[in-house]
């Protein structure tokens, strides 16, 4: 099953598709679908969305939570090692927009870095989750790119600045229902920047899986429906790149795909041209 | 003026404070009267709350942005050198509590610290503000206790999940509208626990102030009414006392003041003793 949020005449509707079918329902977007606990809600048939109808699926999550250093590739490459515990930072709606819609570039920044990630969207309230319960707290899975603004990341010790630039992290384009897509069983993740592949790799090689990481939150935390848990980069982060650094510019088209969900394609135009929200 | 929130018959109101008079709202919280815009809303006139009717003001604010390292004192104690930008850290509204609440003691540590913190609560929406804008957009000053868990806080890079824990940060009692209060004019900061003074200081030794930090936030981000920017805490944590560090304990009461807004006044209680939520 796909779930997902489309622009409608001024408003914005949830869909579900199963077996090549298209179904839009009464709630507003993946979110309100999520918090009423029933996936199955009915709804009216229509046509498959076109692709630049896409909203990002949950419109304000509640909670943006994401993993640092989580695959061994992208630790070997930052010269870090292997951690013990996630590293654990956060974001807020304000940075996300759509699988299609543009990034907006700050002018802010000359040092703009793609990470193509995996994202877990949690299904119900969950509090000191076991692996079990953490595995059923998942109701899918999408794509994000963390885009990361790195000079102002590495201002203080505290990567949160450098990760919450508004209009600047594209999540979608839809939620994947776990019956079809299994990230411990290795789903390719790649991020092309203008036709040039970057990032490469596999879900297999994440330190923590969604499953753990989800687990781990828990033991602090609840988390809700709706909220994200994103679950690290692999290598090939511009910040790696060797000889010299490599960063977005203005123009580019970012294309972010994982296997079995889909892709993200957004291009990087400067934040001055875009209107407001 | 002084803007609170109140539990009520099941279910929970706003109310203001002028000149000795109380009037509740009918909006559920602070939150949704900034979001309304009207702070002059017409209501009906009542007793002043009892303080254990208190509720935090904001019950579900879209952001907490917190300062860390912004007192030139607890800079010093900490051994840090005075900061070129802020250190910014995220929370969330889960790990929120009321002003009489108890801080919900984690089983996982025994290393859980106090910080009093002058918070600022944002009254419009506002990016790229000057600091004209930036203090206009603050509707109103209160208190937190970002109280934190340092061995968790410690794990990683990222302080997150020190300060994330479900129901360990006080805030209250009411939001004081900046008409009645100046934070850079010096607001006494006080941290007691069980009747030991350990911090006390004033929000005139902040090395961003409150207008500033909201300046620095809207350079990469959309503050929303409602959203908390909490700044920072001085001198006198747990983690700097000396022969050795000090940790609170279950059963302790945290009494957090500032001049000017009140206090909030919450006992440390076993996590596994509190009900859920």
């Amino acid at each position: 099953m796909r779930l997902g949020t489309v622009a409608r005449s001024g408003s914005t509707q949830a869909f579900r598709q199963e077996a090549g079918e298209t179904v839009y329902l009464p709630v507003p977007d993946v979110g309100a679908l999520l918090a009423g606990g029933d996936l199955s809600l009915p709804g009216e048939p229509g046509p498959a969305p076109a692709p630049e109808e896409l909203l990002t699926p949950v419109l304000r999550p509640g909670k943006i939570l994401c993993a640092g250093l989580n695959f061994h590739d992208h630790a070997e490459e930052v010269g870090q090692e292997i951690p013990e515990h996630p590293t654990i930072f956060a974001k807020y709606a304000n940075a996300l927009v759509g699988p299609v819609d543009p990034i907006a570039m700050p002018e802010e920044s000359e040092k703009i870095d793609w990470e193509a990630e995996l994202v877990a969207v949690i299904g119900t309230t969950v509090r000191h989750a076991d692996a079990g319960r953490a595995r059923a707290a998942i109701a899918g899975y999408t794509i994000m790119n963390d885009v990361s603004v790195r000079d102002w990341q590495g201002r203080t010790s505290e990567w949160f600045q450098g990760k919450n630039f508004d209009r600047t992290t594209p999540v979608g384009p839809v939620v994947v229902t776990p019956d079809e897509v299994d990230p411990e069983a290795g789903l390719a993740v790649r991020c092309t920047v203008d036709g040039v592949r970057h990032q490469d790799s596999s879900t297999d090689r994440m330190i923590f899986s969604a499953v753990q990481l989800v687990e781990y939150l828990t033991r602090f935390m609840t988390l809700e429906p709706g909220d994200l848990v994103a679950c690290g980069t692999p290598a090939g982060v511009g910040l790696a790149k060797k000889p010299r650094r490599i960063w977005l510019r203005d123009g580019q088209e970012v294309v972010t795909e994982i296997e079995g969900i889909g892709e993200l394609r957004n291009v990087c135009t400067p934040a001055e041209d875009l209107l407001p929200r």
